[in-house]
């Protein structure tokens, strides 16, 4: 999916909204276990009650490989399930020599149809660039995440600036505003308007409103451009919103107050 | 396994090489691919060859997941084939927030039989810790590698010294010798001994000796401690030494010639 397209699926839903399915087997109603695949079955249960309201889906691949095998067949069934239509990010957090990260780029770009992948940069260039040579995918690179664990390095000085500034200015040369994107969390340390000064014209992934506790209102204020350039993902507040068979519509009510929500944000 | 037993491991069989096994299907003998899994029996030709030259074996999680599910099911063939007197390596380079590395722990000490898994620092203290809560597991956390890359971020300064230093102090405190490695890579900017001097009682995983170009007796002289200390990793050069039906032939030539050589660098 290019920019123009993400920009236009906003547009017509009035929604930058991502849901994240990070689905665990023992948090999905008890119900489905008797399906065959409960996870794809609690997925497309989630996808059909929410795909008017989001304009993408990240599927957080941790939880599909702790089922092993059948998880990793939940994952490319729900991924094809989802369709063209939606922004499709696999939030693997992947990077390796590039010999290594070619082999992951082919997974998640061409075994399996996602649009993006999470990407961390450790380990620099030769890591990050072998998923930007693909034509209307994204890599999307950790910068600054929101995580306690953020201070450790992400928050050290190099050159007179944060260690994450340094990365995002870096990492920025090795790719456009077509092919990547950052991760970046609201912190208590760092305001979202300052990520955005820095770096202007980049999407950015925002996780963690919701469960983890961000707020919409804020990011949205602090973060957006023109053309929007933020997808606000949302994963536990809305796929869990109830425990019962009722799951799908609390689900499909959790999404849609923040969507009314996002309307007013949008420029 | 513990360090104990893995030390034992090298002792008995004067060897502290791992076989990494970066299962290419593009690159195996042509002759394989008419096996209902091929990459499987192309790895257990490779183990039987090779497995009383070794102490470790590396599987390479990327070569896998470009096969989709099928890929997953070979990983999840090989690790269990591999038994239990090898130290079984994911090279996965995981890490998130705490709650999805908890899954991604699940997936490889869990679900399947792993002893270690690498893991990328970027994301501090949570992003790692959920891998050191598993009795008799590791976490090979990234510290300084070879490829060009390492230059971009590792070897950038932060509070006088290098951010690869920072990251092996900061780190080193969050699990002990008995749970945690560190990957460190033959560079042209730091000598082994460097790293060796401010670490040294850790293990190190050692990528990159052969087609990746290293010098065995370079690493072993520069790195080894009294009760070995690393763990030599070779992929390409081993596995790959013929496309033809004596691959596993050539691929024991090689581990043997490597073995004798490390015979030599043992205390």
């Amino acid at each position: 999916m290019t920019r123009h397209q993400l920009v236009e699926e906003i547009k017509k839903k009035k929604s930058y909204l991502c849901v994240g399915l990070d689905t665990d087997i023992t948090k999905i109603p008890k119900h489905l276990l008797v399906e065959e695949d409960p996870v794809f079955a609690f997925n497309k249960a989630i996808i059909d009650a929410t795909k008017d309201l989001c304009i993408a889906y990240k599927i957080n691949t941790a939880f599909y490989e702790a089922n092993g095998v059948k998880g990793w067949a939940s994952m490319e069934k729900t991924v094809r399930y989802i369709g063209n239509e939606h922004f499709k990010i696999a939030d693997a957090k992947r990077g390796d020599i590039g010999n290594t990260s070619n082999q992951y780029a082919k997974a998640f770009f061409e075994t399996m149809p996602f649009d993006a992948i999470t990407v961390a940069p450790y380990m620099g260039e030769d890591s990050v660039s072998p998923f930007l040579q693909h034509k209307g995918k994204w890599a999307i690179v950790l910068g600054l995440t929101s995580n306690k664990g953020a201070d450790d390095f992400e928050l050290l000085h190099t050159d007179g600036e944060y260690f994450y500034e340094k990365v995002m200015e870096t990492v920025s040369g090795w790719g456009t505003t077509e092919n990547l994107m950052f991760v970046v969390g609201a912190t208590q340390t760092v305001s979202l308007d300052n990520v955005r000064k820095q770096s202007p014209d980049h999407f950015f992934l925002v996780p963690g409103v919701g469960a983890q506790g961000g707020s919409l209102e804020e990011v949205s204020k602090k973060a957006m451009t023109k053309d929007c350039g933020i997808i606000v993902n949302s994963s536990r507040s809305i796929i869990y919103a109830s425990a019962d068979e009722d799951f799908a519509e609390k689900a499909r009510q959790e999404a849609l107050s923040i969507q009314c929500e996002m309307k007013n944000y949008l420029p």
